[in-house]
C-alpha cells in the first residue's frame, strides 16, 4: 500500500485555489474562503465514503469504520484555515494527507482494526479569532465552549458562533467520544532543521512550551498639546512600552532558543492630536524548556506592570493561554519512527516550536506528530513551499503509522 | 454694542446636537455630522446676510461688506470639526462666536470700515485626515493642494477630495485674496492656567513650536513560533520601540514644559501568531522654546533610526509637519488687550500650547488669538466644558477687537 503522490499534490493544489493570496493563502477561519474550502473537503470526504459530522465548534469529523466498531477510533488531522498572508501547506498537508491515507486504504479495500476519524480543526491559526488552536482546545476541554463562542473577529467584530452559523458550520453540540485511541498529525516543520540535516521525516518527540496573553491598558483621552507629561495617562504609551519589553524578554532568552512575540497592538481613539484611553496588546513567549518558558512568562508579567505604572494606566489581563510542553506518547512515537524506517526514509527526532492542535489532543489521548521539511523554514508567508516528494513522504509515513497503530492488538 | 449671551449659547448648544457623543462631540472632518453642521452654519451665515463661498479645501468663507469694499478684509474664525471623542467648544466657540459678532453688528446696523470674513477651516483636528490644521495650512501656502487632496481617511481610507465632493463641499479653486488685513481667532484655552489665575480672558502672545511626524517601518512576516529572535524583522516591534522612545523624549524634556505624544500605531497583519511586515507611527513633539522643540525633533529622528535598527526594519518618513513658534502681531495683540479692558474683563497674557489655524494665518497676515478658560483644562474629551459667561466674555472681546481693528485708519 502506498500514497498516490500525484493525487495528493493535485488535492493540495486544488485547496491552494481557494482563498489564494499570491503564491500563498489568505483563508482566515470562518471567512468565505474557509467556508468554500470546508464545503470542498466535506465533498471529498463523502466521495471517500466517510460519515461526516460537525460539532458546536465547527470541527469537522469524517469517520471510516474499522473491523471492530466497538473500539475507540484513531484520529488523524490538522487544519484548513490559514494566516492572513499564509502559505499553502501549513495545516493543509495534515488534513489532505490524512484524506489521501483514507483514499489509499480505499484503493485496496483495506479496513483497519479500529475506526479512523479524519478531522479538520476550526481556527487553528487564531489569526481572526485569537487564541489559536481553539477548535481542538474546546474539544479537548482546555477552553469553555461558551467562552469560545463569544470571541469576536479581529476584522469584522462578529462573534465566533455567529460566524459559524453564517457559514453553515455550527453543529449542535460538542461530541467528544468516550475514548480516543490516538491522534496523529502530519505537518510541515515550519523551521529549517530537517532541510539542513537532509532528513525527509521529523519524528516529533516534544513541543515548545507557550504562554500567550492579551492585555488591555486603560488610560484617559486628553489633548496631545496641552496635557503636561506628568499628568498623562496615554494607554497607547503603556501598550508600546509593554510591546518593546516583550521583545526585550525575547532578546534576553534568545541565547538558548527562547522567543517572545509582540503580535498585535490596537488602541482607541488612536488618532493624531489626542491621547488614547485604551490599548490592547497580544503576544506570547516560547521555550523548549518548560521552566524557561515559565520564567519568560513571569518576566512578561513584570513588564506589563511596569509599562502600566510608567504610563499611569490600569491593566486588565483579558486572556491567557498556554500550550505545549507536552511529551508525545512514547509508544505512538515508536510507531511513527518504525513507519519511517519501513518506508525507507531518512528521519530524525525533532522538537516542535510552533503551536499545533496535537498539543491539546496530547492531554486526552496518545498523540504524535510527523514533520516534513519546508523550504528554508519559511512559513506563515506566501513563499512557504514544500516539494511533492516531501508531501508524499509525510503521507506515506502517516499511512503506515496509522495502519500499525490502528491494527495493534493491545 | 454687546453680545447676546443667550443667543450665542443657544447657537453653541444647537451645534452640540449635531454629531453628539455623550456630553461631547464626535464630528470628524468630512463625515456626515460635519456635513450636517456645515449645512447648518451656511444657513445661519445666509440668514445673517453674509455671502458664502467654498474653496477647493472645503474652507467656508462668509463675507460681510465694509464701508470700504476696496480694503483687504479682516478674517475671523476657527473650526467646526471635532476629535473622535471630543468636546462641544473646541473650535466651535471661535466660529459661532464670530457668527454672534456678526449678528451683534447686524442688530445695530453697524458697518465696519473694512469687510469682515467669517471662516470655518476644514479639518483642523486632523483626527480623520492627519495632519491637523490642514484647510488653513493649504490656504496659507504651507501645504500643497494636490498633496492634501490625496490624504486618505484613517477610518474609511477615502481620499480627502472624494470626501469633500461626497459631502458637497469641494469648491473649485483655492481663492486666497491678494491681501488679508488680519486674522482673529477666539478659542477655549485647552489648559488650566486661566481658570487657576482667575482670569476671564487670555491674550495669546505666542505659540508652542510643534514638530509632527508619520513614520513607516517595513519588516517581514514570519511565524511567531519558529523564526529565531536574531532573524526577526517584526515591524510592530520597531513601531512599539519607537513609540516608547517618543514618550522617553517627552519625559526628558518635561522639566521645562516639553511634550511628546505617541498618538497612533497601526500595523499589518497585526495578528496573533505572525510577525508584522509593516507598521506606521504618528506623533509629535512640542515646546514653548523653538530651539528646545528642534532639539526634541532631533531626538525623535535618532529614536526612529534606533528603533528600526534594533528590529532590522527599514524606515520611511511619510510625513513631517511643523507649526507654531509664530509670534502673533504686536499691534493686533494690543487691540485684543485693549478690548478686554474696554469690556472690563480680567485678562492675562498667555502662550498657546495646542495647534491652531491661527498659526498658519500668522505667516500671511497680522494674527492674534483670544482664549477663554475651560473647566480644569479638560479638552479633546466629552467632559470639555465652559460657562455661558466665558463664551460671552470671549465673543465680547472679539467683537470689540474686530471693530477697533477693522475700523482703524492706518
Amino acid at each position: 500500500m502506498s500514497i498516490d503522490c500525484d493525487r495528493l499534490w493535485q488535492t493540495i493544489m486544488e485547496s491552494a485555489r481557494i482563498g489564494t493570496f499570491g503564491t500563498g493563502l489568505a483563508r482566515l477561519a470562518l471567512g468565505d474562503a474557509d467556508r468554500a474550502m470546508r464545503d470542498r473537503f466535506v465533498g471529498w470526504c463523502r466521495e471517500a465514503g466517510l460519515a461526516v459530522s460537525i460539532d458546536a465548534m465547527g470541527n469537522i469529523f469524517a469517520r471510516r469504520e474499522g473491523r471492530r466498531h466497538d473500539l475507540p477510533p484513531v484520529y488523524v488531522g490538522s487544519h484548513l484555515d490559514s494566516q492572513q498572508e499564509g502559505g499553502r501547506f501549513d495545516g493543509v498537508l495534515g488534513v489532505l494527507g490524512g484524506l489521501e491515507v483514507i483514499r489509499a486504504l480505499n484503493d485496496v479495500g483495506y479496513v483497519t482494526r479500529r475506526p479512523l476519524v479524519l478531522v479538520n480543526w476550526t481556527n487553528e491559526e487564531g489569526a481572526r479569532f485569537p487564541p489559536p488552536m481553539l477548535g481542538s482546545g474546546v474539544f479537548a476541554g482546555a477552553y469553555d465552549l461558551e467562552w469560545a463562542h463569544a470571541i469576536r473577529a479581529t476584522d469584522t467584530g462578529d462573534r465566533l458562533d455567529d460566524e459559524l452559523a453564517r457559514i453553515g458550520y455550527r453543529g449542535g453540540a460538542m461530541t467528544r467520544p468516550d475514548a480516543i485511541d490516538g491522534y496523529l498529525e502530519l505537518h510541515i516543520e515550519q523551521g529549517p532543521r530537517l532541510e539542513r540535516a537532509g532528513a525527509q521525516i521529523g519524528v516529533v518527540t516534544n513541543a515548545a512550551t507557550v504562554h500567550g496573553f492579551r492585555v488591555g491598558f486603560t488610560g484617559e483621552t486628553a489633548h496631545a498639546g496641552t496635557r503636561p507629561m506628568e499628568q498623562r495617562r496615554n494607554a497607547l504609551v503603556a501598550g508600546a512600552r509593554f510591546g518593546a519589553m516583550i521583545d526585550d524578554v525575547g532578546q534576553a532568552f534568545a541565547r538558548d532558543g527562547g522567543m517572545a512575540t509582540l503580535a498585535r497592538i490596537t488602541a482607541t481613539p488612536n488618532k493624531a492630536g489626542i491621547l488614547s484611553n485604551s490599548c490592547e496588546v497580544t503576544g506570547d513567549v516560547r521555550h523548549q524548556i518548560p521552566a524557561r518558558a515559565d520564567a519568560m512568562a513571569e518576566a512578561i508579567d513584570r513588564a506589563m506592570e511596569r509599562a502600566a505604572r510608567t504610563a499611569r494606566c490600569e491593566i486588565d489581563v483579558r486572556d491567557r493561554w498556554h500550550w505545549g510542553g507536552a511529551i508525545f506518547d512514547e509508544q505512538l512515537i515508536g510507531h511513527v519512527r518504525h513507519a519511517a524506517e519501513e518506508v525507507g526514509l531518512a528521519h530524525m527526532d525533532i522538537a516542535s516550536q510552533a503551536g499545533h492542535d496535537a498539543y491539546h489532543l496530547a492531554k486526552i489521548c496518545p498523540t504524535a506528530m510527523i514533520f516534513v521539511p519546508c523550504h528554508d523554514g519559511i512559513t506563515h508567508h506566501p513563499a512557504e513551499s514544500i516539494t511533492p516528494e516531501a508531501a508524499r513522504a509525510g503521507a506515506d509515513v502517516l499511512l503506515h503509522a496509522i495502519i500499525s497503530w490502528a491494527d495493534r492488538e493491545a
